[in-house]
């Protein structure tokens, strides 16, 4: 069996740690570029915490609000325009998925020719600026991984990019700053911390440094996640969702994601729905139509909820963790179904099409690779 | 909860990947010096695989080959000397844990003035050669982590060193290479990956990622380390033994070891015994001495053993851990009394000095911190 480990991001761990922002921007040059979204780190003062700490240590910075959730390349180009004309030498991310990818794709497209859009896929190494990336939801793990998802307007292709040098030089992963996400925003990212890991358990590609880290954020998810949705005010829930979520990036940085994913991201692109709620919609069509080839592993997945699987058959088993799931979504009052995310049926054959274009390798890499009719019907028995 | 990961080594695994050796060190320049120990490597072919895999991308080789088991500064001072005479632009690590933390310290040390002696301890980022390490048995895990472990020898002391800086570029497992560890050897680092993995779960320092690893690795050792013993030609018992070697090297990276490290070094140190023996010798006691404050950990360490401890105590469930240890240690042919390596009762008072003065981390993150007395009394219990 052969594989690879490589996540060089130093991972910094602990309350309050975003006041230290400034010390490690500092290392990185003078003029730092905040990538962020339209308002909430505003209101939240975190992007005030951020400023003072790199004030403090003499680092001038830019501000960049404009991304979106589920972030269009068109943005990230004018991100980068702004970088290239404040003449930047560290990219800071500061918020959930979005603005940590957009900085990611940001500080690789600083040092390249034409539109994002033009690098989708895997990309090979080179000169990127620094990065540093502050998460302030428990969901994407982006502060852990090298991926970036962008949405291209015209294609309506929401994909990932990735290059050797695009991990965060460091991440600052401070769980006080998840306190006062909204109840609705900890579910949904609280579930894609859930399907990070499960997928990349499930994921032919997973291997031996993937799956204990895998195994390790779906035991906290089921342990915190109705506490911090219940209790967002609550830090004992909040810590280890934030760490969850940091080894499920690195998981699926190993092992990437599979359909779950794969069949999530159309809807988004076409819907712009919350990136979770998505995944949460289909999984449970998607899994059933993986038995048995994913019997052994959601077996095993069964004990993680608690079910004794002793004398029951693997396929029995991971039935009931299926079920389990189901109950743990419908308990975070997310939909289990995409018709009450608004998805019709005449979408279907649209949203399979963008599936098998553009979520070819995680189709692959799933336990049992849908064929474009069996990703058809997987949406249909998700309405 | 405040901790930190960072581990830029890029490992990469898999049978035969030895011979891709070159391909990485072409990336680094075009005059390697390989650092390795008096008659292995030679022996195994190991070597000689490596110098093709050189030659074959056009990089130039020196070779020092005067690494000893329990490496001495005043040896590492000699690499140093010839890698500056060389000009060497990458320094690759071949063997086990003391050819590998030879490279280290070489990679270090030319960068710096003086001996490598006067640099003990932790160092600050800076300058080092870029380091390739091949590991060729199962157990120190240094290609996962930046320790390079030294003996002083006009003071015995056997300590570490460590810098952000000298974690391999590239470490290269390879299970195969292990296919011809001797038995003894096979038996004494396997042992060593245990006590990696168990003490960095029993220290003060674990961390929310340090311990899956370490659980994911005790897991391995007790699947695999009798049938890598047994039959040592069977690839399926040597390549998990590989991985949970690299991934327990990580744990120790994250939360250290502890106390059976601690009392290991200064036997091995004054006696020259290999490293994964001493640790056994001293570990039975140093856990009976760490109850009850280890209790709630052995118990889960228990689970691992296979121990049933629904319906007991914990305390109990962790004296049940430490039987079952004694009986895994005795099935593998390793002493577990100091005597048996040839220590005797008045050498206690040096042995336990020694650990005091050169060990002290590794006893202050013990689940129960010793005395002085109490380490000369854990001594005296393992004759």
């Amino acid at each position: 069996m052969d594989f690879e480990f490589f996540m060089p991001a130093h991972l910094i761990f602990g309350l309050g740690k975003i006041k230290d922002t400034g010390v490690y921007a500092k290392s990185f040059g003078k003029n730092a570029l905040i990538v962020t979204g339209k308002s909430s780190a505003k209101k939240t003062g975190h992007l005030d915490t951020v400023a003072k700490s790199l004030e403090k240590e003499g680092v001038n910075w830019t501000l960049f609000d404009e991304v979106e959730p589920n972030p269009l390349t068109t943005t990230i180009d004018k991100g980068i325009t702004l970088a290239r004309n404040s003449k930047v030498d560290v990219i800071i991310g500061l918020g959930g998925g979005s603005a940590m990818d957009s900085a990611k794709a940001i500080a690789f497209g600083v040092k390249r020719e034409g539109s994002i859009a033009n690098y989708f896929g895997p990309q090979p190494a080179g000169d990127v600026l620094p990065i540093i990336l502050i998460p302030t939801t428990a969901g994407t793990g982006s502060e852990a991984n090298n991926y970036s998802v962008m949405t291209n307007p015209e294609t309506s292709a929401k994909k990932s990019f990735s290059s050797p040098d695009t991990f965060a030089k460091v991440s600052i992963i401070d769980p006080e700053l998840t306190l006062t996400v909204p109840k609705k925003v900890t579910a949904s990212t609280g579930i894609d911390v859930f399907f990070h890991a499960l997928e990349s358990y499930l994921s032919k590609r997973s291997q031996p440094i993937s799956k204990p880290l895998a195994f390790e954020a779906m035991k906290l998810v089921l342990d915190n996640l109705k506490g911090a949705y219940e209790h967002g005010d609550k830090i004992e829930y909040r810590e280890p969702m934030a760490w969850a979520s940091t080894i499920a990036g690195m998981a699926i940085n190993l092992s990437g994601t599979c359909g779950i994913h794969g069949l999530g991201h159309p809807i988004s692109a076409y819907y712009n729905i919350a990136h979770g709620e998505t995944l949460a919609a289909v999984s449970l069509a998607f899994l059933r139509f993986s038995l048995p080839d994913a019997s052994p592993k959601l077996a095993k997945v069964a004990e993680l909820f608690g079910i004794d699987t002793k004398d029951i058959s693997e396929n029995e088993a991971a039935q009931k963790a299926i079920k389990a799931l189901e109950e743990f979504i419908e308990d975070l009052g997310i939909p289990t179904k995409i018709s009450a995310l608004g998805v019709k049926e005449e979408d279907i054959d649209k949203l399979a099409q963008n599936a098998y274009e553009n979520a070819s390798s995680n189709l692959k890499s799933s336990p049992k690779f849908p064929s474009l009719e069996d990703v058809k019907k997987i949406y249909r028995d998700s309405l």
